[in-house]
């Protein structure tokens, strides 16, 4: 059951056509840990804030039962700090503000205790030290990575390398084409799988998600929704959805992996209906699985033959 | 059992990155009416071609069992021809050349046999016309309707008239975008079915199709095809496997209503695998139903509780 978290831990200033909040809980380890927090616990995180990150913050992820020992707080740094702005369709943002901070220095250090892990999830990171973190788990069972454009573009050959060890890879519509200069996603999947994962899931946004194994394509839709409040940590929230699932269930199964599509899936839906991390703070497994079903109304029809 | 087809036949000219095929069958009420003869038969054609129009294809359309006796043919103009280009990813096209021909002064005559049609299949026309056609049948019992974004920005008061007869609105993203002045999809098909239909397919190209009745959404994927020769006509067999489907069961539940999605989804995965109206000039039902079963496997998953 042991899920290991890596990733950013961040305060966002975000602005969205319904509101803007100022410094706020982000961050891809926050959104993975809390979200994957409903399935499986202790949910074990690794990454690093700064002095000015709230105490009351780490209580709050503390009381989803994530393991915060390999949390490390900078005494001389501040907290990473994104403030991003949506378009009015809020499916394009411009990035006003990056300061890493303390981020910058991140050298994560996997501690004895983490080492055992089995599932290992790395947020969007320099594919380096991706490759770090996969180098201090004795035996993991699956790995799973998500990148961006970012790494695609200014460090590709350190993440080819990476893609050798690891085992499902989360990226979305636009990444997969251009790592791969296809347009056609299905082509485009077959070339990835090629450079390592076994698993792919190619997201794309509010086009839901696909889930290439190596004999089966299964399509998740994204829930409709009429307000999107903030997309941001979406795609976090999937992953950490997914693993959960997959920490929880211990099942790689290409039938579990859909499964595990929709969870990421409902806990997204959940995620962007309200700004920051909370949409997913506080919620019930009665309130999961009843979007989780309407997740069966979206798809499932009645079978009957011409 | 009767359909009623009313839109175009062309000889379409089409370039595609995997090649060009010159004045092949084409046009909407082609497309419909052929995907529909699957479903349902006699399929009901009306339509205008010129003295050119191929004597071969006339009996093909035979063959599928659909009623030409509406099918008018100009002896003193040619058919309609479209030429159109497509471009590398195939999600955009230029039309070249657009010679309307015979079927500029198209004036849509029902005749008496055909009035007692109960389902109606609007193929994209002027929106005056598909009144006109709406007006001659004595009571149908579904009424579908295509558009384009060419008619929402030249017909539009044409178009909101009709949708008040409309029952099924069939339109594409973009266009429901522009009719609405929403980017939201739910929002958009909110504000549309407050125009007439109680029924909207909002289609995605790749993406699949949106199904919105009065109290529920359901989402259909598009097959995943690894080479996509040529989409024309992918919306118009989309159409024609849906209102097929209807007119065979003639059961409007919203269960049944998804399984016609899923129906004339299958049938438009069917007709961008090769050339023009290739894909679905013959096939047999073992075929519709292979591919009806791969969409069982790429959106069903099993149910499991947190």
């Amino acid at each position: 059951m042991s899920l290991l978290v890596i990733g950013s831990l961040a305060l966002d200033t975000i602005e969205t056509p319904f509101g803007k909040a100022e410094r706020t809980l982000g961050g891809s380890a926050t959104f993975i840990s809390t979200s994957a927090s409903y399935f499986t616990s202790p949910v074990r995180l690794v990454g690093i804030v700064g002095y000015d990150f709230p105490k009351e913050e780490v209580e709050f992820l503390k009381s989803k039962n994530i393991d915060v020992s390999g949390l490390e707080i900078s005494e001389t740094q501040k907290t990473f700090h994104w403030h991003g702005k949506y378009d009015f369709d809020l499916n394009t943002r411009e990035s006003l503000v990056t300061e890493l901070n303390a981020f910058e220095t991140f050298d994560p250090v996997i501690s004895e205790k983490f080492r055992d892990s089995e599932y290992v999830c790395l947020g969007n990171l320099h594919p380096a030290l991706q490759k770090k973190v996969i180098a201090q788990i004795a035996q993991p069972k699956l790995v799973m990575c998500d990148t961006m454009n970012f790494w695609i573009e200014g460090a590709l050959n350190d993440l080819l390398e990476i893609l050798k060890h690891v085992n499902l890879l989360v990226i979305n519509d636009s990444e997969a084409r251009e790592l791969t200069k296809e347009f056609n996603l299905v082509i485009a999947a077959r070339k990835i799988m090629k450079m390592g994962p076994q698993i792919l899931i190619i997201k794309k946004g509010e086009h839901g998600a696909l889930l290439f194994t190596s004999d089966s394509i299964f399509s998740a839709p994204a829930y409709p929704l009429e307000e999107v409040f903030d997309p941001t940590g979406a795609g976090d929230t999937f992953a950490g959805g997914l693993m959960g699932w997959i920490a929880k269930t211990k099942d790689l199964s290409t039938d579990n992996l859909k499964l595990a599509v929709i969870y990421g899936s409902t806990m997204a839906s959940l995620a962007v209906e309200k700004f920051s991390l909370d949409g997913i703070r506080h919620l019930s497994n009665e309130q999961i699985m009843k979007r989780f079903s309407e997740f069966k109304k979206l798809t499932f029809f009645k079978e009957e033959s011409l």
